[in-house]
């Protein structure tokens, strides 16, 4: 590592690798190769490429149901009349709702917290669309809670069971178990266990 | 994969997905990682990345004498007095003279060619900057070929040669063998046999 933390040829160079070495998962050595990968495309690729990143502070809205990334005021899915409007899935991230809608399997709708509860990082039920989420709900809809299984999902989970269980909707969660094709050999422990003890019935 | 080639959400965020995908080693799926870690960022975070990025397209200059990336017209290795102007070593890439730099061990000048003779990918002599190089020669001074040791590396220093031997200039190469704290048990056969053949006198 040590050769590329020494003096950069160019302040702009250096620039452009700090900026891109800001980002998670890419090293110092991985930022000085993108950057100059980036340096070799004509100006125009790169200015298109700085482009494209600017938007994201200018160009992007949220919907204004679910909070869902949105190139307008409302969501393509929140706008759409064939969804189901009273089972709202709660997700963490826009990329839990890629994630689902990818499956083809879910016709309702989304609500995204923008986080998940967690003390460690400082990250308090205020910090999250969780009043937003209170707003959309009225009696005899469903409120699907798909958050992560660790612990600040469970508490999250929690959380948001606690403020909705008196408001008449019906709470459910994503159902766990072994992967299907999983084979048992593989499966942790605490999964195989609670297969088990929440096995359902056989459908042949 | 298939549950980010889907439809995304915004196509401002898609742009951004597209274009952080298009840089070498980054998926599909890192990049919407990328995208999203930076739309949690505020506006400013954001548009200083895009602005560090596209200074690469417009505030990034060439050495006239070495062809390295620099701020200014002349890079600051030529610009040093204190170097030996009159050993020139050719490298590939900026990256290769940071990492000759690192070491410390290095006091003359260098000459960056911007790639390497490769036939498969469309690259010829004249795509380098060999004519830049030939203009900078004297008589009396030496070349060192710091080329990759691969089969394009070889051939580049082969031509490189042969265009300079003809001008009383000292060309020289990279020592090559095993590795300071090597083991043979790990060396690959070539390395090991060449090192045997090119066994220097010991100097205790």
């Amino acid at each position: 590592m040590s050769q590329i933390n020494g003096n950069y040829p160019s302040r702009v160079l250096q620039d452009a690798v700090e900026a891109i070495g800001s980002l998670p998962g890419v090293g110092s050595r991985s930022a000085l190769r993108l950057a100059l990968h980036l340096l070799r495309q004509p100006s125009e690729s790169i200015h298109q490429f700085a482009c494209a990143v600017d938007r994201l502070a200018t160009d992007v809205h949220y919907c204004r149901h679910c909070m869902m990334v949105s190139d307008g005021d409302v969501c393509s899915i929140c706008a759409d009349a064939k969804r189901d409007h009273r089972t709202i899935c709660v997700v963490e991230s826009v990329r839990d709702v890629m994630s689902i809608e990818a499956t083809g399997q879910y016709k309702g709708v989304y609500h995204v917290l923008g986080g998940i509860i967690s003390p460690i990082n400082g990250i308090a039920p205020s910090d999250l669309h969780i009043k937003e989420l209170l707003a959309r709900l009225e009696e005899g809809m469903e409120v699907i809670l798909a958050l992560s299984g660790d612990v600040e999902g469970e508490t999250t989970s929690f959380y948001l069971y606690r403020q909705i269980a008196s408001l008449g909707v019906k709470v459910t969660t994503l159902a766990r178990g072994l992967g299907f094709g999983d084979d048992l050999e593989y499966a942790d422990a605490l999964t195989l266990g609670r297969s088990i003890v929440a096995r359902q019935p056989f459908k042949p």
